[in-house]
């Protein structure tokens, strides 16, 4: 049982949980909880280790129990706590591989979060991008990590379902070349007059400044949600989902 | 100028801001920040009094000059920041009277906020309530304060547009009678086969809990929000939202 907070695999984790670039050298994330852990399991995703406490429940117990070849390792309660992120820690936490998710070559509809910088909105756009059909997620420079502990709570899962992919705007250009690429924008045209139903890459900008100046280059329209009344904007993560829902909508209504 | 944590208008603003009880008793709440205090001004919502220091920017201020015959005085930064709720505060804070917006006798759009306990959450209902032109808020008994700072933050503006009412079940039950109450539940008709353009109630359930008992006896019927792949749910304000701007969609759309 680890009970040292100087112990290395809990340095790996805090410098993991920590900082984005630890995670892009060492190829690694962490999930914390029941149920992304379920998520990764389920949906097979390569585990490095596992550490769990005494206080795990039956249910993540009944899961560890299920997993074969992966190192397991007992922590104390406290080096748990002290390494959690969370409030109400659940007594369990994986390190995991990145391993990108296959992106289907004929993609037909891509989110790109521009600039969005509070990991809440961008796991609720990753969610709400796996239930509307988007195929893969790009992350564009000035973007939060998307592999960040705050945005893998918000996505609940998301990030095994869906290719989540850091990409250059040059990078990006090359993917959506083909695609109708949109922002949304309060000065576009409105979502029910745009034909989503075409290759659609919608640009997410950040409540505070837009879509980028690079964004704004890729774009070939705007596209905006008809709103009553003086509303000014609304919080990224709504304004995105209302998007996708739209283009699902359109997909998908006889 | 205040300088102390004692000064009785302090001591009021602390009382309102950590307890729904002390609002409701008193008739009042608080906001921060120069946006909020600028919608409260600009909806002519009738402003107790106001404290600012001297970190308030030029803009702030400038709001500040405008207002006529009401109690405006200084207080020290770092009494304003003992109080204040938010990280880096705006130096401007106001307590607002509670005041019922009037409701339209022939209601055709309301949203009713069932067992919502996060905050930010409730604000993002709001908000988009306002956008989608909903014309009452019904909060039922388990559902957080509507007027507690942190869902007038994320609200951003939303309370002074719009009418938001605490009320019982029995009180909900009259306000909507002739209405097609709807509950957003994943077994529900798909929102796109359910005509909205009727007048309509929308109740969005807690992500835990779902709807209330009370809420099932009241509805007529349960809606959903088609989706791919195998998400479990959305988060209420994201769900709610969507809901929403689908009504919005139906009654708009030639």
């Amino acid at each position: 049982m680890i009970t040292s907070n100087q112990n290395s695999k809990i340095k790996l984790i805090r410098a993991l949980m920590r900082r984005a670039k630890e995670r892009r050298e060492a190829g690694l994330f962490v999930i914390e909880g029941v149920r992304l852990f379920e998520e990764a399991v389920d949906s097979n995703w390569e585990i490095k280790f596992v550490l769990y406490d005494e206080t795990l429940s039956e249910r993540g117990k009944k899961k560890l129990e299920s997993l074969k070849n992966i190192e397991v390792e007992e922590v104390s309660a406290s080096v748990m706590k002290s390494i959690s992120e969370t409030e109400s820690p659940q007594g369990i936490l994986a390190v995991l591989k990145f391993s990108q998710l296959p992106t289907s070559d004929s993609l037909n509809f891509v989110l790109i979060p521009d600039q969005i910088r509070d990991p809440g909105n961008l796991g609720t756009l990753l969610r709400s991008a796996t239930a509307t059909g988007v195929g893969a997620v790009l992350i564009p420079p000035d973007t939060t990590d998307a592999f960040a502990p705050k945005v893998l709570r918000s996505g609940m899962g998301a990030h095994f379902k869906l290719p989540i992919q850091e990409a250059s705007w040059e990078e990006i250009g090359q993917v959506v070349k083909d695609m109708n690429v949109l922002i949304a924008d309060m000065d576009g045209k409105s979502c029910w007059e745009t034909d989503l139903t075409k290759p659609t890459v919608l640009i997410i900008g950040s409540e505070a400044d837009g879509a980028s100046e690079s964004a704004r280059k890729l774009a070939n329209g705007k596209i905006s949600i008809p709103m009553s009344g003086d509303i000014e904007s609304l919080n990224a993560g709504v304004a995105g989902s209302v998007l996708m829902f739209e283009t699902f909508r359109q997909r998908n209504i006889k």
